[in-house]
């Protein structure tokens, strides 16, 4: 279960957006679904594909490796970070999976010294097949062991494809119409969930459940449009700053997940949204001062989790003491969304936009939401600026740079 | 040796600083200072301090202890995540070093089941000695341990003075005039950092040098105060967000432990700059999108690492591919430089703000000069905005608020 709360939005001071505003978006959302539907992007249709391969490759690899290691980079490895991060033991994993998205020299030394190749599986990500960070280590680590150890996820041709089929390697495609930043519910974020014990099909279902409601034409239950319209008409009014700030600690990554979704798609032409991540309750401690006292250029999504499913408390205790005594006996859990709702209030009475994502539990139907909901949004936001949110031309400066540098 | 080169400014359009605005500041240098030094902050002082209470401390539980939990948030805690991040192994580190730095259950239940709790130091951290939060994290684990196996950190009163007095819990201080969010080169960060192995004569060395460079009246060797001129110059012409962006995953974090600096000092009175943490190459597929051809409304703060002590190479190889030919027999080194340099080559192109702080090595002694200089920026920076740097009004009605819930 997902909800969207923005009531807050109406007793923000300016900007503020009304509710008659917003709601008068909602005779946008065919015009736009159509728009959508016509840039033929897949993101929304993969999540009915069938996993039976996934998981049929995973069920045969099982026990076989104590580390997964994905080389990938961008849109290759901030799905999966995000994946393994919400569903997985944050201190003792197995096998671990370890995502090495830089090509620093020092990170890929220390993993090269930690590893035992013959208990290592190395997953090559990249839908182009020809991102120049990812096959530098591709070559490296090809050198250290057996082909045998190799995955390739990637598009219908490239390097990777070519060099799959020649060293006879396992291979997994990346659908031609689904970008990399939108490419989590494919094979790219299914995969190494799958290998660490993330019930991919609940994913997929979460991920189906939401996009049936992008969609759907009604303004009431379209989630993704009713964020990407806030987005825009906060954006409108001056708020060029989008903060993410979800309340547990699992849920970080996927904060950082969807800055890169936002950052690539919407900023282009002049235009964009600069995402910022925080994370609740920790950064009450340094990022909320700004927030309610700084400029009036940003919005705060929260995202909450109703039941933390712990039970743990503060003990009772023979203390007695004024820092103490109000703690007692409280759950965990009972405090952070506490400091959640007062932290809400806090924000909400200094004036400033914000708005709540509430999820029932941490699991993979509601992480597959998620995602969902904020690729449809981004979608949508693409609309309302009148940008095309599936290219990235401002990365291609660097990349020629960086091919001239080395040849020279 | 850590350097600033700033002369890409002055390529940027729209907007822009020249050179003779950035030379005039210098007139205020003399005045900021005197103001600082008035406002009696000890955090360039501190670096003069002898360590040896805290090496011998070291020295003595030297073996003992497989894990280090710090239980700490905000200012006691980000230091820490860089400290570690920066300088020990991030995949084999021994001590482990863990920092709790939330009330989220799931992460407080999860290391209660892993940890072996004999074998287990808990470093609580609170300079008033009274954060909830880590009062709470204490409370549920001196349950679960020996009184022996806490370490507090707190000033000179408060609910852990009192609790380490009456409990002979061994406690070291947070200097009166040190803030907890400049607070690293005191005991806070100090002695997590002796425990697990970082050298932290060098770290004072380098704060020492660097404090020398802020307290001179010097504007060419004075980076703090050229640093500050500088985001203040660019914030009134209309720049609101700072991003961050090493070229190296070591210094990853410090970009977020810059992030609390900045956010909390500067971000009162409707003021403010937002900081944005990224990192390169990665963020490169993300990120760099926006920074290039979004708005005009960010300043980059790249660090480059000059000598990543690092001779891996991508192979030769027999495989002849466009994808793969320019990239061989390059070291990674060369490669992550390379590419700091595009991008930084693009970003500029784009006629965007851009500078950059050079270190020649990641080693303790410029983690302490970059501290410091950051520090002291930040000092000049609420010089130049003309607030208090060192408070933080905003962050009390929040918890006010959690209180009143927890009560009710």
């Amino acid at each position: 279960m997902i909800q969207f709360n923005y009531t807050n939005l109406f007793k923000a001071k300016d900007p503020q957006i009304t509710e008659e505003e917003l709601k008068d978006t909602a005779n946008l959302i065919a015009k736009y679904l159509e728009n959508i539907k016509a840039k033929d992007q897949g993101f929304y249709e993969i999540v009915n594909e069938d996993p039976s391969g996934i998981l049929e490759y995973a069920a045969q690899v099982k026990g076989q490796f104590d580390d997964i290691v994905i080389l990938g980079i961008g849109g290759s490895a901030l799905g999966n970070i995000c994946l393994r991060d919400t569903l997985t033991h944050p201190f003792k994993a197995s096998p671990r999976l370890r995502i090495i998205d830089n090509v620093d020299p020092y990170l890929i030394e220390k993993l090269d010294e930690t590893l035992n190749y013959d208990r290592t599986l190395f997953i090559v990500i990249s839908k182009s097949g020809g991102t120049p960070e990812t096959l530098a280590q591709y070559m490296y680590f090809k050198e250290k062991t057996a082909s045998e150890n190799f995955v390739f996820i990637t598009g219908k041709e490239g390097f990777l494809r070519e060099t799959g089929e020649k060293e006879n390697i396992k291979t997994f495609s990346v659908p031609e119409n689904v970008g990399g930043r939108f490419s989590v519910l494919t094979a790219v974020g299914l995969l190494p969930a799958a290998l660490i014990g993330i019930d991919i099909k609940n994913l997929l279902k979460g991920g189906q459940e939401m996009a049936r409601k992008f969609l759907s034409e009604e303004f009431n239950t379209n989630l993704s449009f009713q964020f990407a319209a806030i987005q825009y008409l906060l954006n409108q009014k001056g708020v060029n700053i989008n903060v993410m700030m979800p309340y547990t600690n699992r849920l970080k990554t996927f904060a950082d997940w969807y800055s890169q979704l936002l950052a690539e798609s919407i900023g282009k032409d002049g235009k964009g949204i600069t995402p910022v991540s925080a994370l609740g309750t920790t950064d009450q401690h340094s990022q909320v001062q700004l927030y309610n006292e700084g400029p009036r250029d940003k919005m705060i999504i929260f995202l909450e989790v109703e039941n933390h499913e712990s039970e743990i408390k503060i003990p009772d205790s023979d203390v007695n003491h004024e820092k103490i005594n109000f703690l007692k006996n409280v759950q965990f859990a009972h405090l952070i969304n506490a400091e959640k709702r007062a932290t809400e209030g806090a924000i909400t009475d200094y004036g400033k936009a914000n708005m709540t994502f509430k999820i029932d539990k941490v699991n993979e139907k509601n992480l597959g939401g998620l995602f969902m909901a904020f690729e449809g949004a981004t979608a949508f936001l693409g609309e309302f600026f009148q940008i095309d949110a599936f290219n990235q031309p401002g990365v291609e400066l660097g990349k020629k740079l960086t091919k001239k540098y080395l040849e020279n």
